[in-house]
Formats: structure tokens, C-alpha cells, sequence
């Protein structure tokens, strides 16, 4: 009884976030190791349908789905197209959530977001990292290393500190905002067509005197819902993500401005 | 220990069933929040396959696999076209266990069967509701109601108790049954092309002298297996879902009459 | 406390492997009885994208998965053609994980591996299987079993121990593997082309001087990881999944050679 009561009380959900699809069962090998090592966890399943190698899309879905998880929440991502390579494996923390990643720039949006963070890098001993397959480090290396974050184990004992300044970054973590104007791009295309760009809810930008230079030129509203948008009219608004996006009101704002996933967007105000 | 000896007596399965796919990370985000709010409840995915709208459908799904679930479990179910609009939120208890779901229809098949159901108006406060996202109140509203509900708190705490005559229904939810004829409604097909009707496994319809008016006329025979068919002959029988398909042994029943969801279908007989 | 404590300490995890899919609720449903009679019980989805009635891929997945879950997982497998037939329903254990299938040679890469196996029927009585739905027994016969064995029931508890050697297997499940040549199948094509062989890892066939005769003729390298591939060069390495497999650096083994699921691969060397 001591035993499991003290697990429980220290044990962390574990959210995961993969491109791996479900038809295969590497998802399943991967929860299988948790259920092994951290019997306790509680598993969820953020999404696996990441697209294939996209970091942008799944450093969104990352970082807009945090806030909604257990303040003590471990997040195990793995998008990794450079599997078997060199780089790092990487662990950082806000507040009390840690995000388990490759140091591929999947974290970008945490890194370079509001909140200070920490970081450790928690790449195993090349004779470790020799003994496991070297395409599927996602069961062998980081669900064990979940495992023992799961199970209460600092991420500093997991590995040694290191300065989040120096961990990777895509170009689309950092938009370039302006007094003036915003370079942006677009992080994830919804199946409505919303395109959701890399600017946060709250940045300023303003609801009057707003123009869409590319794509366009044209005139563009910050809006508040859907609703409040002429039929076809195309408006700039904060969706449920926590992230502004291009939306057309019973409409696909991709297809109406000709945007796909990592197309660079320009706004001008003012 | 105490506590949390308490809490696991009371907590509920909560089953989820949505038209959100899970190549987003909307399931997910609810999953999240249910993790916060009821650590200890059992998640467990009816389907979030629904196709996108689909009421009927979704309606069939819950009413068929309600009776394989705990006793106490708490279904939280949106498909939810109106989301944003001004449709009540309702929860629906048939014995111990609650539906929690948009009041648009979604619950007809449970509110319209066999068994005496209470209902509850939990649509939160206009002020509330403002304060969340628009577009997803799936995660902002319906998954910490059914967190509540999961640790125990009874529907009538969290809303007031409604006449269940007053709830939303489709037409599909009751069939026109009488003496020598039933007026019906394609539910489902599935994969094999099987079409599920409204009418319910225990119905009185008589296994012989049946036919296929619309679409039709034709002889049909209700038969116990799809083995009772002779090759390519259409069928009524009862699936293992708990209420009456049209079929065709080795073949499919949708193709073979045209039929889709939603279709009408007659039946007459003596 | 007292019965909560003995249930947590005698639970196991269920692994579950289908190929229903998840658009329709049946997994929802088999998880639902899962939750009712096995309450404390862990449930990870292995995968339910097997394709519909692959047995050697689904026997490929279970063989290659199990090694990662907890040492006493209950596996509940339902890949079932010839559900409502004759077939038996077995269990087959392996030191202390059990696995739980239809007797269709879906465990036949369990049964003819290196470990020793013990093995279990389970049919149930005529009785019992005329009171379930005909078409649906991985709801209403092997959920309740699984049920039962996770809440630590032994499998001989259930049912009647059976020689291993006289359960079904596909040719599939032991290749021909001789002094200097081996005939081999193709148990699964992943998403890269690459295939996936019934040749086990371990497996003596030389590093040098192979030839692949079917098909082929062409020489072929055994490697250690793709990188050690020329770019467009097929090779033959042990990937993840503990099995051999045809792969082409950068390119696809199954367009290369023209192979998919089933195919037969003819390999000799000295």
C-alpha cells in the first residue's frame, strides 16, 4: 500500500505527440514501454497525425495544447526527421510541464514563448544509443526517458543543464512583429481551410487599418468569431488555439488566399 | 490515502464520442483537460469517426454501445453543428449512467427507447460562455462538465432539471411502426455495407410474409444470420448493435438498394 | 482499501490488436466491456489497422510488440475471418504474457519462436456462443475473457490446456531456413517501402556473399542500419521490429522489387 500510494501521488500524465499515424504499431510499442516502466502514468494521446517530418505543425499543436493539460504534465514529441543522427535529445520546463523532444526546433514555440523556461539535454552515451535501433529511438530512448519523468525523476538527474538560447529553432517560432507590420507564417492549415500563423492571441496588432500585403494586397478586419465576418469576407482572428489565424466565414481561407503549410504571410497596419 | 480511496470508489468511466477525427489535436486538448480536472477517471474512446454533422449516426453509435459500458458511465458525445449558437447544453440519466451532449438531437435514439430517462439543462451562464472559445466548446464546456460529473457530482447540482419531452430530436429517432407497416431511417452503413435502421432488435415486425416497399417493392425475409441468406439475397436481421439492418449475405445491402444514411426505408407485412 | 489494493496488485495491462479500424465504435465498444468487468485494468491500443483479415500481418505485429510490454501484458488479438465459424479461441502463453486470439494462425509467430509456449482452449459452450451475437465475439466472448485473465484468472482457469503444436498456423509463420539458402515471406510493407520478412532477427544468414534468387536474381548485403546502404542499393537488415527486412536506402524495397504483403523471397549465399 505505501508503495502505490506514494507512486500515485507522484506520477505525471504523459501526453503524446508523434507523426507515426496509427495504422503501424509503433504508437502501441511506445505506450507498451510506458505501461512497462511507469505502470502508474496516466497515457494520452495528443495527436498522431502530425504530417510526416513536419516540425512547425507539431510545435502548434504542442504548444497550443499545453495549457489545457495537468500543470504537471510530461510531454513526449517526437517528430524527427533526423532520427539516428547527431542531434540532441532534449527536455525543457515550464512552470512544472516538461517537454521531452529532439532538438530539432519541435520546441520553438515553448522556447520562444511568453513564459521562462529551462532546459536539459538529456542525449544518452553513444554506447548506450549503440545497443537500441537506430530508427526507432522513440520507444527505445524517449519513452524510457518519460518513463522516469513520469515517475517523479527531475530532468536534471535524467541529464545536464543546458541554455535554452542554444537549442533549435525554425524560422517560424519567431515572427517578425513590428510597429508597424508582422512577417508571419502559417504553422497548420484546419480541414475548414483556417490557416493558423505563428502570432500569439494577445500581440498587438490592431482591429482597424489592417491590410494583408502578401498574399495580396487587400484590406483585412481583426474579427472576434467567425460570425462576425461578411460571407466570403476573409478576417484575421483568435480561434480556440491561443494562435491568430486567416479565416473565411463559411469559407476555406486557404483556398481563398492561396495558402498552404509554411507560407510566409505579411500584415501592415497603421 | 483517504482521499484518494474516496475518489476512486466514485469515479466514472467517461466514454467520448465526436466528429473531430483524430489527425487534430481537439481530442486530445479535451482528453487534457479531463486529465486535469478528473485525474483519477477512466477515458475511453467510443469513436471520434462520426462523420462531420452526422446526428444520426452519432446518435446510433451511442445508443448501440451505451448498454456494453459500465454501469455508471458517463458518455460525453458532441457532434455539434450549432456550436456558438444558442442551443442548450443538456445532460441525460438513464439509470446510472449520463449522456452529456449538445441538446440538437444527438441523444434522440436514448431519449425516444425503452427506458424512462431524466434530463437536466446544464447550458452554462451567457457570461460563462463568453468567456471561452467560441468554436470549442467542446474542451472550454462540455469535457469540465463531464469532469464533474465523472467525480461524482450529480447532474441536478450542476443544472436544473428540463421535461425530456422538451428536448431536440431528428425525425430519425422514432419510426413510424404500426400494425402491418414501418416507416424507417438508414442510421449507419457500415464498412460491408450493412444499413442499420431505427427500428430496434426487439420490434415486432414478423419474419414472414415482410416487404421491401421503399425502396422497393420486393419480398424480404428477417432472418437470424447473414448465414440464413442465400447469396446475394437481401436481408433484415438484427446485427450485433442492437437494432435492425437491411443486408446482403457476401455483398452490400447499400448497394444492392441504392440506399445512404439518412435514407427512407418502408416495410409492410401480413 | 483492502479490495482495491489486492485488484491494483493483480491487474494486468491488455494490449489490444484488431483490424476494425476506429471510424466505427466496435473498438469503443470491446474497450466499454473491458472497463465494466475489468475496471482497474490498463488498456493500450496496439494498433486496429491491421488490414482487413491479414493475419501474417497481424501475427507480425503482436510478435514484434510484445518484447516491449509489461512481462505479465494480456494480449486480446482479433483478426477473425471466420468469426461465427467452427475456428476455436485460444490462449497461448509465454512466460507470463498471454495472448488471446481466434485459432486462425494469427499467434503463429508466437507458437514457432524460440520460446517455449503453453497453450489453452477457451472456446465457450454452444450454449453461451448462441446467446452473442454471431458476428461480434470479439465484444461478447474474447472482451469478457481478456477481462478475466487481466483480473488474474489463469488461462487454464478458463479452459482446457491443448498442444501448441496442434493450433493453426500459416505457412507464413516458419520459413525454410537451411545450410545455405532460405525461402522466406513478406509479413508487412511499412509506409517506406521497406519489407518486413519472417526471418527473425537472430537468424544465421551470413553478412557476405548472399544473393537474393526470389526475386532476382541480384546480390544483396546484409548490413546493420540503412545508412550503410549505397543510395538505390537493396539490402537485408534487422530493423526495429526484431525481424529482417528487404530495405533500400532513400527508396522503397517493396517498388524496387516488386513485392508486397505475402510475397514469397528466396535468399541463398556460400
Amino acid at each position: 500500500m505505501e508503495r502505490s500510494a506514494r507512486a500515485s501521488a507522484t506520477t505525471r500524465t504523459v501526453a503524446l505527440l508523434t507523426d507515426f499515424g496509427l495504422a503501424d504499431p509503433y504508437v502501441g510499442q511506445m505506450k507498451g514501454v510506458l505501461a512497462r516502466l511507469a505502470p502508474q502514468a496516466r497515457l494520452v494521446d495528443l495527436t498522431h497525425g502530425v504530417a510526416p517530418f513536419n516540425l512547425a505543425q507539431g510545435g502548434f499543436f504542442l504548444a497550443a495544447s499545453a495549457p489545457h493539460f495537468p500543470e504537471d504534465a510530461v510531454f513526449l514529441a517526437v517528430v524527427d526527421p533526423g532520427v539516428g543522427t547527431a542531434r540532441r535529445i532534449v527536455a525543457v520546463e515550464r512552470r512544472r510541464q516538461t517537454f521531452l523532444a529532439p532538438d530539432n526546433g519541435l520546441l520553438g514555440l515553448i522556447l520562444d514563448g511568453p513564459e521562462p523556461v529551462r532546459a536539459f539535454d538529456l542525449t544518452p552515451d553513444p554506447i548506450v544509443l549503440n545497443r537500441v535501433s537506430p530508427t526507432f529511438q522513440a520507444r527505445d530512448v524517449f519513452a524510457p526517458l518519460a518513463a522516469s519523468l513520469a515517475l517523479g525523476r527531475p530532468a536534471g538527474d535524467l541529464g545536464t543543464a543546458t541554455d535554452p538560447a542554444g537549442l533549435a529553432r525554425g524560422e517560424w517560432s519567431r515572427p517578425e512583429l513590428g510597429e508597424t507590420a508582422a512577417k508571419a507564417h502559417v504553422l497548420h492549415v484546419d480541414r475548414f481551410g483556417n490557416c493558423a500563423l505563428n502570432l500569439r492571441e494577445g500581440c498587438r496588432i490592431p482591429a482597424e487599418g489592417l491590410r494583408l500585403l502578401l498574399p495580396g494586397p487587400r484590406p483585412i478586419r481583426r474579427v472576434r468569431t467567425y460570425a462576425d465576418l461578411a460571407a466570403g469576407e476573409v478576417g484575421l482572428l483568435a480561434g480556440s488555439q491561443g494562435f491568430l489565424e486567416l479565416a473565411v466565414n463559411m469559407g476555406s481561407a486557404a483556398r481563398s488566399l492561396g495558402l498552404g503549410p509554411g507560407a510566409a504571410v505579411s500584415l501592415a497596419w497603421g
